[in-house]
């Protein structure tokens, strides 16, 4: 939507000339609160997968979600709303949860067993179905930092945070609406359209399994960004069916192994872009379920974004999407 | 317009608490195309600052503006607009300009005398005047990457970067687009709206001069971003008068020299925000004299942008805008 991305060609840029902004540290961390053992220095957990019987907060899980330990909002609190002058201001209310993704520390989902991904994706469904019940918040943004220069703290444990917002973040409001009017006009959805001309032309796929796609989107604004799309139309990650989340774990350890390889282990974002909760299906939540498509982005931190990117809302890519596929296409996953 | 950003003033942070992302690397360095003698490492200079008589290239300068060395968009042919598919795709027309602001090795503006940054202006407003008359171009941004961090390449020499662009950049539109909103409903420019206020409180103001105000914005999404603005109202920074081209210089030094001192030479990009190009003042550009105002905005990058920010569109700052604004208002300016 009006948003231009210069593929710099001459600037083409294959994977071996991407040094990476900072080496990845991935060793031992004797002090990291996410290693088992050291689950006192959490706070409590919130939702845990572990045997039956053994004592919360005890050693044996193998996914564990937690509050965070420097949260951006707070959970407790009325939501307030109000002018303040010429602006406006809102208490910080709001949910900041850790899911800790392997008692071992291990630096990234790209070397976690595929079950071990699919325990993830299970819990993540299940708070963000527990979130959407308090009637304070309109949107659970899950997103993860896996290294430095994807902005992640101090400890390297591979983890995914979940914001809960009392407002519909910005940037999917421009998405649903970009969405809104592509459906108005056409009457279909944008993404299926995007998924059949991308399937037919077999350009810019870098993967495809049973019920997911993974695409170089056209004019991607980074190298090797990737989205991860559902083959069948639906608005809602946590609707997923169980076989589709088997299958998106399947897909998540393909295309992630497959980026570690290619770009040794490159810091990465992802985020999840999916349906806000929509208590009553009125308003202006009318059609979002035919309209909108969730997906995952997956963006490795290749470049770095600076003035003009800022200055512009404009992105200047040196690798062509179409290339980033097919370099994927022809690299093996690590095992 | 619809932006939230979180100030966690439980993570409030004052100015020694940030390590920098990189250090500074300031050195010499020896092969660097901008310095004085250098000359025939870069193309051509379009426009120079040189005293009468010497030969053009030669290394009698002052500030010298010259064509990037690896521009993102090249100048010739002609402007193409067309669909592919689903996708839209645009050749890439454009011009990328280097404005070397020192014959000598510095690594910021901040470390430049007054009089400097007036010539740098001068040349600046001069080459956006230029580039005015390609009726390809609608708008020419300005922005410097100052330090890695803020993406700037090999050279830590100081210069800024001139792109000309045959679309309006989405995020201008969007800040015009507030503007206009805002302008509609009061018949006021909100900028001058929120000089008024912020002259009136002085609670984020950082520096004044005759012509200018320098501000921690409200809800900034930065710790320590500025906006310098002109008091008297203006949508084009091209317009200045010499008098207020002068006093822009005295304001930049004493701002950029105090972030210099209190940061300890932190990386920072700057962006001009103006009114994009209108040849004829009709259609959408009818009003744009009076609804919009531009500015400056001064960005130190202290912080990364990760996850979170890059799928909402929100902001966390862990210094209040209140905070920062004192703290360079009780600091000294470098000599």
């Amino acid at each position: 939507m009006g948003r231009w991305v210069i593929i710099s060609s001459e600037r083409a840029k294959r994977p071996d000339e991407f040094l990476p902004l900072a080496p990845a540290d991935n060793g031992p961390q004797p002090d990291c609160p996410f290693c088992k053992g050291n689950e006192g220095k959490t706070p409590p957990e919130i939702l845990v997968s572990r045997p039956a019987g053994t004592p919360a907060n005890g050693p044996d899980w193998s996914v564990r979600v937690v509050p965070s330990i420097s949260p951006v909002l707070r959970i407790e609190g009325k939501l307030e709303h109000r002018a303040k002058g010429l602006y406006d201001v809102a208490t910080g209310i709001g949910a900041h949860e850790i899911i800790v993704e392997t008692p071992e520390h291990v630096a990234s989902m790209a070397h976690l067993p595929e079950g071990q991904i699919g325990q993830v994706l299970d819990l993540t469904i299940q708070r963000i179905k527990d979130l959407e019940r308090d009637p304070r918040f309109k949107y659970v943004l899950l997103f993860k930092n896996c290294g430095k220069a994807a902005g992640e703290g101090r400890f390297t444990h591979s983890r995914s945070q979940l914001i809960a917002l009392p407002v519909t973040p910005i940037r999917l409001k421009d998405k649903l609406h970009g969405a809104r009017q592509y459906f108005e006009f056409k009457e279909r959805c944008i993404f299926c359209d995007i998924l059949r001309q991308e399937m037919d032309q077999r350009l810019r796929v870098a993967e495809e399994t049973t019920h997911f796609v993974a695409l170089a989107p056209f004019a991607s604004r980074f190298p090797f960004e990737l989205w991860v799309l559902p083959k069948e139309h639906s608005a809602d990650f946590i609707r997923m069916t169980p076989e589709q989340k088997l299958d998106l774990s399947r897909i998540l350890k393909v295309i992630l192994s497959k980026l570690s390889r290619a770009l040794k282990d490159p810091p990465y974002n992802t985020i999840l872009h999916t349906a806000p909760f929509r208590r009553a299906r009125a308003g202006y939540w009318r059609t979002i379920d035919q309209d909108f498509h969730w997906h995952l982005e997956i963006m490795p931190r290749l470049t770095r974004v600076a003035g003009f990117e800022w200055g512009s809302g404009f992105y200047i890519n040196p690798t062509p999407p179409e290339e980033a596929a097919r370099f994927l296409r022809e690299t093996t996953p690590n095992g």
